[in-house]
Protein backbone atom coordinates (compact mmCIF):
# COMPACT_ATOMS: atom_id res chain seq x y z
CA UNK A 1 0.00 0.00 0.00
CA UNK A 2 3.40 1.81 0.86
CA UNK A 3 3.28 2.61 -3.61
CA UNK A 4 -0.27 4.08 -3.59
CA UNK A 5 0.84 7.12 -0.99
CA UNK A 6 0.75 10.49 -2.58
CA UNK A 7 2.49 13.13 -1.36
CA UNK A 8 0.38 16.39 -0.31
CA UNK A 9 0.80 17.90 -3.64
CA UNK A 10 -0.29 15.51 -5.52
CA UNK A 11 -3.19 15.35 -2.94
CA UNK A 12 -3.86 19.29 -3.50
CA UNK A 13 -4.79 18.17 -6.96
CA UNK A 14 -7.57 15.35 -6.20
CA UNK A 15 -9.30 17.70 -3.88
CA UNK A 16 -12.98 18.56 -3.88
CA UNK A 17 -13.11 21.22 -1.57
CA UNK A 18 -11.51 24.54 -1.76
CA UNK A 19 -10.43 24.42 2.30
CA UNK A 20 -9.41 20.78 1.72
CA UNK A 21 -6.99 21.89 -1.06
CA UNK A 22 -5.63 25.25 0.05
CA UNK A 23 -4.54 22.89 3.39
CA UNK A 24 -2.94 20.62 1.30
CA UNK A 25 -1.08 23.01 -0.37
CA UNK A 26 -0.10 25.15 2.94
CA UNK A 27 1.02 21.42 3.82
CA UNK A 28 3.48 21.00 0.92
CA UNK A 29 5.03 24.87 0.49
CA UNK A 30 5.46 25.16 4.58
CA UNK A 31 6.65 21.87 4.75
CA UNK A 32 4.38 21.24 7.76
CA UNK A 33 1.35 18.85 8.97
CA UNK A 34 1.61 20.28 12.51
CA UNK A 35 -1.21 21.94 13.50
CA UNK A 36 -1.31 23.52 17.16
CA UNK A 37 -4.54 23.27 19.51
CA UNK A 38 -4.49 26.20 21.52
CA UNK A 39 -6.65 25.73 24.45
CA UNK A 40 -5.98 28.78 26.38
CA UNK A 41 -8.25 31.01 28.53
CA UNK A 42 -7.55 34.70 27.12
CA UNK A 43 -7.03 36.48 24.08
CA UNK A 44 -4.16 37.70 24.71
CA UNK A 45 -2.45 34.21 25.20
CA UNK A 46 -4.22 32.61 21.90
CA UNK A 47 -2.87 35.57 20.07
CA UNK A 48 0.80 35.11 21.17
CA UNK A 49 0.92 32.06 21.13
CA UNK A 50 -0.74 32.35 17.11
CA UNK A 51 2.15 34.24 16.39
CA UNK A 52 4.74 32.18 17.94
CA UNK A 53 3.96 29.02 16.17
CA UNK A 54 2.16 30.58 13.12
CA UNK A 55 5.25 29.76 11.12
CA UNK A 56 5.53 26.25 11.39
CA UNK A 57 1.85 25.22 11.16
CA UNK A 58 -0.88 24.18 8.65
CA UNK A 59 -3.51 24.80 11.06
CA UNK A 60 -4.25 26.38 14.06
CA UNK A 61 -7.41 24.56 16.54
CA UNK A 62 -9.32 26.50 18.95
CA UNK A 63 -11.90 26.41 21.68
CA UNK A 64 -13.22 30.16 21.30
CA UNK A 65 -16.23 29.27 23.82
CA UNK A 66 -13.37 28.73 26.46
CA UNK A 67 -11.92 32.16 26.45
CA UNK A 68 -12.99 34.47 29.11
CA UNK A 69 -12.67 37.70 27.01
CA UNK A 70 -14.15 36.79 23.36
CA UNK A 71 -14.66 39.44 21.11
CA UNK A 72 -15.83 39.41 17.50
CA UNK A 73 -12.06 41.73 17.72
CA UNK A 74 -10.81 38.22 18.70
CA UNK A 75 -11.26 36.77 15.44
CA UNK A 76 -10.47 39.30 13.33
CA UNK A 77 -7.24 39.70 14.60
CA UNK A 78 -6.45 35.77 14.34
CA UNK A 79 -8.00 35.70 11.07
CA UNK A 80 -4.93 38.64 10.31
CA UNK A 81 -2.28 36.40 12.06
CA UNK A 82 -3.40 33.45 10.24
CA UNK A 83 -3.19 35.10 6.64
CA UNK A 84 0.62 36.80 7.94
CA UNK A 85 1.92 33.05 8.29
CA UNK A 86 -0.21 31.41 6.06
CA UNK A 87 -2.36 28.61 8.24
CA UNK A 88 -5.80 27.88 8.30
CA UNK A 89 -8.12 28.42 11.60
CA UNK A 90 -10.00 25.68 12.84
CA UNK A 91 -12.64 25.54 15.49
CA UNK A 92 -13.17 22.75 17.21
CA UNK A 93 -17.09 23.02 18.22
CA UNK A 94 -17.84 19.24 17.96
CA UNK A 95 -21.25 20.14 16.40
CA UNK A 96 -23.71 17.74 17.95
CA UNK A 97 -27.38 18.83 17.80
CA UNK A 98 -30.23 18.51 15.89
CA UNK A 99 -29.94 20.72 12.27
CA UNK A 100 -32.44 23.33 12.64
CA UNK A 101 -30.17 24.28 16.06
CA UNK A 102 -27.04 23.42 13.97
CA UNK A 103 -27.31 25.93 11.31
CA UNK A 104 -27.84 29.32 14.76
CA UNK A 105 -24.48 27.05 16.18
CA UNK A 106 -22.75 27.87 13.17
CA UNK A 107 -23.45 30.41 11.63
CA UNK A 108 -25.31 32.94 14.39
CA UNK A 109 -24.85 33.62 17.84
CA UNK A 110 -21.89 36.16 19.03
CA UNK A 111 -19.47 33.61 17.54
CA UNK A 112 -20.65 33.75 13.90
CA UNK A 113 -18.03 30.04 13.29
CA UNK A 114 -18.86 30.14 9.48
CA UNK A 115 -17.54 34.10 9.04
CA UNK A 116 -13.73 33.16 10.59
CA UNK A 117 -13.52 29.37 10.87
CA UNK A 118 -11.70 27.06 8.25
CA UNK A 119 -12.52 24.15 9.18
CA UNK A 120 -15.28 22.85 11.75
CA UNK A 121 -15.82 19.49 13.28
CA UNK A 122 -18.43 17.31 14.15
CA UNK A 123 -20.27 14.33 15.34
CA UNK A 124 -22.37 11.83 13.83
CA UNK A 125 -24.65 11.49 16.81
CA UNK A 126 -27.72 13.11 15.47
CA UNK A 127 -27.44 11.27 12.01
CA UNK A 128 -26.81 12.76 8.50
CA UNK A 129 -29.40 15.66 8.75
CA UNK A 130 -26.92 17.33 10.98
CA UNK A 131 -24.07 17.19 8.03
CA UNK A 132 -26.78 18.32 5.94
CA UNK A 133 -27.56 21.08 8.31
CA UNK A 134 -24.18 22.48 8.32
CA UNK A 135 -23.69 22.22 4.71
CA UNK A 136 -26.25 24.79 3.95
CA UNK A 137 -24.31 27.41 6.19
CA UNK A 138 -20.95 25.93 5.36
CA UNK A 139 -20.60 25.85 1.73
CA UNK A 140 -21.29 29.33 0.70
CA UNK A 141 -18.02 30.06 2.41
CA UNK A 142 -16.65 27.40 0.81
CA UNK A 143 -15.91 25.86 4.20
CA UNK A 144 -14.54 22.02 5.53
CA UNK A 145 -16.15 19.90 7.89
CA UNK A 146 -14.25 17.24 9.70
CA UNK A 147 -16.77 14.07 10.81
CA UNK A 148 -15.60 12.70 14.59
CA UNK A 149 -15.01 9.31 13.56
CA UNK A 150 -12.58 8.41 16.24
CA UNK A 151 -12.16 10.12 19.99
CA UNK A 152 -8.73 9.74 21.41
CA UNK A 153 -10.06 9.02 25.28
CA UNK A 154 -9.60 6.03 27.41
CA UNK A 155 -13.26 4.82 27.01
CA UNK A 156 -14.26 6.85 24.21
CA UNK A 157 -17.72 5.09 22.58
CA UNK A 158 -16.90 5.66 19.06
CA UNK A 159 -15.93 2.45 17.64
CA UNK A 160 -16.05 0.59 13.88
CA UNK A 161 -19.97 1.98 13.75
CA UNK A 162 -18.67 5.33 14.13
CA UNK A 163 -15.98 4.70 11.44
CA UNK A 164 -18.01 3.29 8.42
CA UNK A 165 -20.66 6.20 9.21
CA UNK A 166 -18.23 8.77 8.77
CA UNK A 167 -17.16 7.21 5.69
CA UNK A 168 -20.37 7.02 4.88
CA UNK A 169 -20.94 10.82 5.19
CA UNK A 170 -17.60 11.74 3.63
CA UNK A 171 -18.68 9.89 0.30
CA UNK A 172 -22.16 11.61 0.51
CA UNK A 173 -21.16 15.31 0.52
CA UNK A 174 -17.62 15.62 -0.89
CA UNK A 175 -18.30 19.16 -1.35
CA UNK A 176 -17.99 19.58 2.32
CA UNK A 177 -17.08 16.36 4.41
CA UNK A 178 -12.83 16.88 3.86
CA UNK A 179 -11.78 14.17 5.91
CA UNK A 180 -11.97 12.66 9.93
CA UNK A 181 -10.86 13.07 13.22
CA UNK A 182 -9.43 10.20 13.93
CA UNK A 183 -6.49 7.91 15.32
CA UNK A 184 -4.97 7.18 11.90
CA UNK A 185 -5.87 6.57 8.20
CA UNK A 186 -9.37 4.78 7.96
CA UNK A 187 -10.22 5.84 4.33
CA UNK A 188 -7.62 4.12 2.34
CA UNK A 189 -8.74 4.65 -0.76
CA UNK A 190 -9.29 8.37 -0.55
CA UNK A 191 -6.85 10.43 -0.82
CA UNK A 192 -8.49 13.71 -1.55
CA UNK A 193 -10.07 12.86 2.23
CA UNK A 194 -8.02 14.53 5.40
CA UNK A 195 -7.05 12.32 8.71
CA UNK A 196 -6.35 14.55 11.67
CA UNK A 197 -5.46 13.47 15.03
CA UNK A 198 -5.71 15.14 18.36
CA UNK A 199 -3.88 13.76 21.55
CA UNK A 200 -0.22 13.83 20.45
CA UNK A 201 2.43 14.28 23.03
CA UNK A 202 6.08 12.97 23.20
CA UNK A 203 6.71 13.17 26.42
CA UNK A 204 3.33 12.13 28.15
CA UNK A 205 0.78 9.17 27.74
CA UNK A 206 -2.20 9.98 29.45
CA UNK A 207 -3.65 13.50 31.20
CA UNK A 208 -4.99 11.83 34.05
CA UNK A 209 -8.81 13.19 32.99
CA UNK A 210 -9.31 10.19 29.96
CA UNK A 211 -6.82 11.57 27.30
CA UNK A 212 -4.07 8.85 26.02
CA UNK A 213 -1.61 10.44 23.81
CA UNK A 214 0.57 9.17 21.02
CA UNK A 215 3.83 10.65 19.34
CA UNK A 216 3.86 11.88 16.05
CA UNK A 217 5.38 9.55 14.64
CA UNK A 218 3.23 6.64 15.54
CA UNK A 219 0.15 8.87 14.18
CA UNK A 220 1.69 9.29 11.39
CA UNK A 221 3.07 5.72 10.11
CA UNK A 222 -0.87 4.61 11.04
CA UNK A 223 -2.06 7.20 8.37
CA UNK A 224 -2.63 10.39 9.87
CA UNK A 225 -1.71 13.66 7.60
CA UNK A 226 -2.21 16.26 10.42
CA UNK A 227 -0.74 15.84 13.38
CA UNK A 228 -2.97 17.98 16.21
CA UNK A 229 -0.85 18.75 19.49
CA UNK A 230 -1.87 20.74 22.29
CA UNK A 231 -0.13 20.49 25.75
CA UNK A 232 3.04 19.16 24.48
CA UNK A 233 3.87 23.03 22.40
CA UNK A 234 1.45 25.28 24.90
CA UNK A 235 2.32 24.18 27.97
CA UNK A 236 6.77 24.14 27.04
CA UNK A 237 8.73 26.44 28.27
CA UNK A 238 9.67 27.49 25.07
CA UNK A 239 6.67 27.32 22.63
CA UNK A 240 9.14 28.07 19.16
CA UNK A 241 11.68 25.79 19.88
CA UNK A 242 8.80 22.55 20.50
CA UNK A 243 6.36 24.19 17.82
CA UNK A 244 10.05 23.55 15.48
CA UNK A 245 10.81 20.15 17.25
CA UNK A 246 7.00 18.54 16.65
CA UNK A 247 6.89 20.08 13.17
CA UNK A 248 10.51 18.40 12.49
CA UNK A 249 9.40 14.99 13.64
CA UNK A 250 6.26 15.32 12.14
CA UNK A 251 7.22 16.21 8.87
CA UNK A 252 9.86 13.31 9.16
CA UNK A 253 7.71 10.94 9.63
CA UNK A 254 5.44 11.77 6.67
CA UNK A 255 8.28 11.89 4.18
CA UNK A 256 9.30 8.41 5.71
CA UNK A 257 5.61 7.13 4.95
CA UNK A 258 5.65 8.88 1.59
CA UNK A 259 9.21 6.52 0.63
CA UNK A 260 7.91 3.42 2.04
CA UNK A 261 9.56 3.21 5.08
CA UNK A 262 7.96 2.12 8.01
CA UNK B 1 -46.21 -2.09 36.02
CA UNK B 2 -48.24 1.12 36.29
CA UNK B 3 -48.70 -0.08 40.39
CA UNK B 4 -45.64 0.99 40.61
CA UNK B 5 -45.68 4.49 39.13
CA UNK B 6 -44.90 7.15 42.00
CA UNK B 7 -45.87 10.62 42.02
CA UNK B 8 -43.45 13.79 40.99
CA UNK B 9 -44.33 14.62 45.14
CA UNK B 10 -42.84 11.08 45.90
CA UNK B 11 -40.41 11.14 43.57
CA UNK B 12 -38.74 14.17 44.95
CA UNK B 13 -38.56 12.84 48.39
CA UNK B 14 -35.91 10.25 46.24
CA UNK B 15 -33.94 12.39 44.62
CA UNK B 16 -30.04 12.00 45.09
CA UNK B 17 -29.65 15.60 43.66
CA UNK B 18 -30.63 18.87 44.74
CA UNK B 19 -31.76 20.64 41.53
CA UNK B 20 -33.73 17.34 40.29
CA UNK B 21 -35.60 17.12 43.76
CA UNK B 22 -36.22 21.22 43.18
CA UNK B 23 -37.65 19.71 39.87
CA UNK B 24 -39.75 17.65 41.31
CA UNK B 25 -41.29 19.73 43.95
CA UNK B 26 -42.14 22.45 41.00
CA UNK B 27 -43.65 20.01 38.89
CA UNK B 28 -46.21 19.21 41.66
CA UNK B 29 -46.42 22.64 42.73
CA UNK B 30 -47.48 24.36 39.30
CA UNK B 31 -48.94 20.89 38.42
CA UNK B 32 -46.97 21.15 35.33
CA UNK B 33 -44.51 18.62 33.72
CA UNK B 34 -43.76 21.38 31.11
CA UNK B 35 -40.44 22.36 29.71
CA UNK B 36 -40.44 25.11 26.73
CA UNK B 37 -37.42 24.99 24.41
CA UNK B 38 -36.52 28.48 23.31
CA UNK B 39 -34.84 28.88 20.07
CA UNK B 40 -34.45 32.24 19.40
CA UNK B 41 -31.92 34.69 18.47
CA UNK B 42 -32.00 37.58 20.59
CA UNK B 43 -31.90 38.60 24.13
CA UNK B 44 -35.27 40.59 23.87
CA UNK B 45 -37.29 37.57 22.39
CA UNK B 46 -35.85 35.09 25.10
CA UNK B 47 -36.89 37.27 28.05
CA UNK B 48 -40.06 38.50 26.78
CA UNK B 49 -40.98 34.14 26.19
CA UNK B 50 -39.13 33.26 29.29
CA UNK B 51 -42.35 35.61 31.00
CA UNK B 52 -45.26 35.03 28.68
CA UNK B 53 -44.72 31.23 29.23
CA UNK B 54 -43.22 31.44 32.55
CA UNK B 55 -46.48 30.50 34.82
CA UNK B 56 -46.71 27.41 32.87
CA UNK B 57 -43.40 25.83 32.78
CA UNK B 58 -41.35 23.45 35.41
CA UNK B 59 -38.31 24.67 33.20
CA UNK B 60 -36.93 26.77 30.33
CA UNK B 61 -34.67 24.99 27.61
CA UNK B 62 -32.12 27.51 26.17
CA UNK B 63 -29.08 27.68 23.32
CA UNK B 64 -27.57 30.68 24.63
CA UNK B 65 -24.86 30.12 21.90
CA UNK B 66 -26.99 31.34 19.20
CA UNK B 67 -28.17 34.39 20.70
CA UNK B 68 -26.70 37.17 18.35
CA UNK B 69 -26.02 39.74 21.63
CA UNK B 70 -25.52 37.68 24.46
CA UNK B 71 -24.08 39.46 27.55
CA UNK B 72 -23.86 38.88 31.12
CA UNK B 73 -27.16 40.39 31.74
CA UNK B 74 -28.66 38.20 30.06
CA UNK B 75 -28.32 35.53 32.23
CA UNK B 76 -28.57 37.35 35.48
CA UNK B 77 -31.79 38.86 33.47
CA UNK B 78 -33.30 34.90 33.02
CA UNK B 79 -32.48 34.05 36.56
CA UNK B 80 -34.85 36.22 38.04
CA UNK B 81 -37.19 35.70 35.70
CA UNK B 82 -36.84 31.93 36.72
CA UNK B 83 -37.43 32.91 40.61
CA UNK B 84 -40.22 35.34 40.13
CA UNK B 85 -42.08 32.04 38.13
CA UNK B 86 -40.50 29.21 40.00
CA UNK B 87 -38.73 27.36 36.97
CA UNK B 88 -35.27 25.70 36.20
CA UNK B 89 -32.76 26.64 33.64
CA UNK B 90 -31.47 24.34 31.39
CA UNK B 91 -28.86 24.58 28.66
CA UNK B 92 -28.77 22.22 26.11
CA UNK B 93 -25.14 21.98 25.64
CA UNK B 94 -24.93 18.86 24.52
CA UNK B 95 -21.54 18.80 25.49
CA UNK B 96 -19.31 16.35 23.63
CA UNK B 97 -15.75 16.94 24.36
CA UNK B 98 -12.60 15.65 26.52
CA UNK B 99 -12.89 15.86 29.68
CA UNK B 100 -9.98 18.67 30.45
CA UNK B 101 -11.89 20.94 27.70
CA UNK B 102 -15.48 20.40 28.89
CA UNK B 103 -14.07 22.08 32.37
CA UNK B 104 -13.74 25.10 30.74
CA UNK B 105 -16.51 24.62 28.28
CA UNK B 106 -19.05 24.06 31.45
CA UNK B 107 -17.69 26.50 34.19
CA UNK B 108 -15.48 28.91 32.06
CA UNK B 109 -15.74 30.88 28.51
CA UNK B 110 -18.15 33.75 28.91
CA UNK B 111 -20.93 31.87 29.01
CA UNK B 112 -20.04 30.93 32.68
CA UNK B 113 -22.68 28.25 31.82
CA UNK B 114 -22.67 26.48 35.55
CA UNK B 115 -22.82 29.84 37.53
CA UNK B 116 -27.39 30.23 36.05
CA UNK B 117 -27.81 26.85 34.62
CA UNK B 118 -29.46 24.35 36.96
CA UNK B 119 -29.54 21.63 34.27
CA UNK B 120 -27.44 20.68 31.50
CA UNK B 121 -27.06 18.01 29.27
CA UNK B 122 -24.19 15.56 27.88
CA UNK B 123 -23.36 12.73 25.10
CA UNK B 124 -21.51 10.03 25.92
CA UNK B 125 -19.43 9.78 22.85
CA UNK B 126 -16.20 10.77 24.85
CA UNK B 127 -16.89 8.20 27.62
CA UNK B 128 -17.14 8.01 31.54
CA UNK B 129 -14.53 10.79 31.98
CA UNK B 130 -16.50 13.63 30.57
CA UNK B 131 -19.49 12.78 32.56
CA UNK B 132 -16.45 12.61 35.64
CA UNK B 133 -15.40 16.25 34.33
CA UNK B 134 -18.32 18.09 34.47
CA UNK B 135 -19.18 16.98 37.52
CA UNK B 136 -15.95 18.13 38.92
CA UNK B 137 -17.48 21.56 37.98
CA UNK B 138 -20.89 21.04 38.89
CA UNK B 139 -21.00 19.27 41.91
CA UNK B 140 -20.39 21.92 44.07
CA UNK B 141 -22.83 24.45 42.22
CA UNK B 142 -25.61 21.49 43.27
CA UNK B 143 -26.32 21.59 39.44
CA UNK B 144 -27.80 18.87 37.61
CA UNK B 145 -26.26 16.67 34.38
CA UNK B 146 -29.06 14.86 31.55
CA UNK B 147 -27.39 12.39 30.19
CA UNK B 148 -28.35 12.37 25.94
CA UNK B 149 -29.30 8.65 26.05
CA UNK B 150 -32.05 9.13 22.71
CA UNK B 151 -32.39 11.53 20.32
CA UNK B 152 -35.05 12.58 18.69
CA UNK B 153 -33.90 12.99 14.82
CA UNK B 154 -34.89 10.37 11.98
CA UNK B 155 -31.08 8.74 11.30
CA UNK B 156 -29.75 9.56 15.05
CA UNK B 157 -26.76 6.90 15.99
CA UNK B 158 -27.94 6.67 18.97
CA UNK B 159 -29.09 2.94 19.99
CA UNK B 160 -29.45 0.15 23.14
CA UNK B 161 -25.95 0.61 23.47
CA UNK B 162 -26.29 4.51 24.20
CA UNK B 163 -28.98 3.42 26.43
CA UNK B 164 -26.84 1.39 28.76
CA UNK B 165 -24.12 3.53 28.79
CA UNK B 166 -26.70 5.90 29.79
CA UNK B 167 -28.21 3.92 32.76
CA UNK B 168 -24.55 2.61 33.89
CA UNK B 169 -23.21 6.11 33.97
CA UNK B 170 -26.31 7.52 36.23
CA UNK B 171 -25.80 4.42 38.57
CA UNK B 172 -22.17 5.17 38.73
CA UNK B 173 -22.57 9.25 39.22
CA UNK B 174 -26.19 9.42 41.25
CA UNK B 175 -25.08 12.83 43.39
CA UNK B 176 -24.76 14.63 39.30
CA UNK B 177 -26.53 12.62 36.28
CA UNK B 178 -29.97 13.59 37.45
CA UNK B 179 -31.56 11.39 33.93
CA UNK B 180 -31.77 11.62 30.70
CA UNK B 181 -33.08 12.80 26.97
CA UNK B 182 -34.84 9.83 26.06
CA UNK B 183 -37.78 8.91 23.71
CA UNK B 184 -39.67 7.54 27.07
CA UNK B 185 -38.54 6.20 29.87
CA UNK B 186 -35.19 3.81 29.97
CA UNK B 187 -34.85 3.80 33.57
CA UNK B 188 -37.56 1.91 34.76
CA UNK B 189 -36.92 0.94 38.46
CA UNK B 190 -35.22 4.15 39.26
CA UNK B 191 -37.90 6.54 40.08
CA UNK B 192 -35.03 9.05 41.19
CA UNK B 193 -34.02 9.74 37.82
CA UNK B 194 -35.86 12.10 35.28
CA UNK B 195 -36.77 11.20 31.76
CA UNK B 196 -37.02 14.57 29.56
CA UNK B 197 -38.43 14.12 26.13
CA UNK B 198 -37.57 17.05 23.26
CA UNK B 199 -38.96 16.60 19.86
CA UNK B 200 -42.77 17.21 21.07
CA UNK B 201 -44.87 18.98 18.99
CA UNK B 202 -49.41 18.41 18.40
CA UNK B 203 -49.60 19.07 15.03
CA UNK B 204 -46.42 18.38 13.22
CA UNK B 205 -44.47 15.13 12.71
CA UNK B 206 -41.09 16.16 10.74
CA UNK B 207 -39.47 19.99 10.37
CA UNK B 208 -38.15 18.54 7.11
CA UNK B 209 -34.69 18.85 9.01
CA UNK B 210 -34.37 15.21 10.43
CA UNK B 211 -36.51 16.17 13.78
CA UNK B 212 -39.53 13.47 14.33
CA UNK B 213 -42.36 14.88 16.26
CA UNK B 214 -44.44 13.48 18.98
CA UNK B 215 -47.41 14.35 21.02
CA UNK B 216 -47.42 15.11 24.66
CA UNK B 217 -49.59 12.27 25.08
CA UNK B 218 -47.96 9.59 23.21
CA UNK B 219 -44.00 10.27 25.63
CA UNK B 220 -45.86 10.80 28.58
CA UNK B 221 -47.62 6.95 28.26
CA UNK B 222 -44.19 5.52 26.99
CA UNK B 223 -42.45 7.12 30.47
CA UNK B 224 -41.57 10.39 29.54
CA UNK B 225 -41.62 12.83 33.15
CA UNK B 226 -40.37 16.03 31.31
CA UNK B 227 -42.00 17.34 28.11
CA UNK B 228 -40.15 19.43 26.12
CA UNK B 229 -41.93 22.19 23.56
CA UNK B 230 -40.09 24.31 21.12
CA UNK B 231 -41.70 25.48 17.93
CA UNK B 232 -45.37 24.24 18.95
CA UNK B 233 -45.42 26.95 21.66
CA UNK B 234 -42.54 29.84 20.44
CA UNK B 235 -44.19 29.86 17.11
CA UNK B 236 -47.94 29.81 18.03
CA UNK B 237 -49.74 32.87 17.06
CA UNK B 238 -50.46 33.48 21.23
CA UNK B 239 -47.45 32.03 22.87
CA UNK B 240 -49.30 32.01 26.23
CA UNK B 241 -52.70 29.68 24.71
CA UNK B 242 -49.73 27.53 23.17
CA UNK B 243 -48.20 26.86 26.68
CA UNK B 244 -51.62 26.28 28.53
CA UNK B 245 -52.29 23.72 26.05
CA UNK B 246 -49.23 21.98 25.90
CA UNK B 247 -49.29 22.27 29.99
CA UNK B 248 -52.67 21.03 30.09
CA UNK B 249 -52.29 17.98 28.08
CA UNK B 250 -48.95 16.78 29.38
CA UNK B 251 -49.87 17.35 32.78
CA UNK B 252 -53.38 15.39 31.82
CA UNK B 253 -50.70 12.52 30.52
CA UNK B 254 -49.08 12.06 33.39
CA UNK B 255 -51.92 11.96 35.55
CA UNK B 256 -53.30 9.18 33.54
CA UNK B 257 -49.75 7.59 33.71
CA UNK B 258 -50.39 7.90 37.49
CA UNK B 259 -53.85 6.42 38.19
CA UNK B 260 -52.63 3.71 35.97
CA UNK B 261 -55.10 4.34 32.72
CA UNK B 262 -52.89 3.75 29.42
Amino acid sequence: NSNMELSFAERAALARNPTAKNLFEIMELKATNLCVSVDVTTKEKLLWIANQVGPFICMLKTHVDILEDYDSELTAALSKIASTHNFLLFEDRKFADIGNTLKYQYGGGIYKIVQWADMVNCHLVGGSTSVASLREVGLPFGRGLLVLAEMSTVDTRTGKDTISASLSIASTYPDFVVGFISQGRIASDSPHLLHCTPGVNLSTTSDGKGQNYNTPDVVVKRGTDVVIVGRGIIEAPDVVEAAKMYRDCSWKAYLERLHGKK
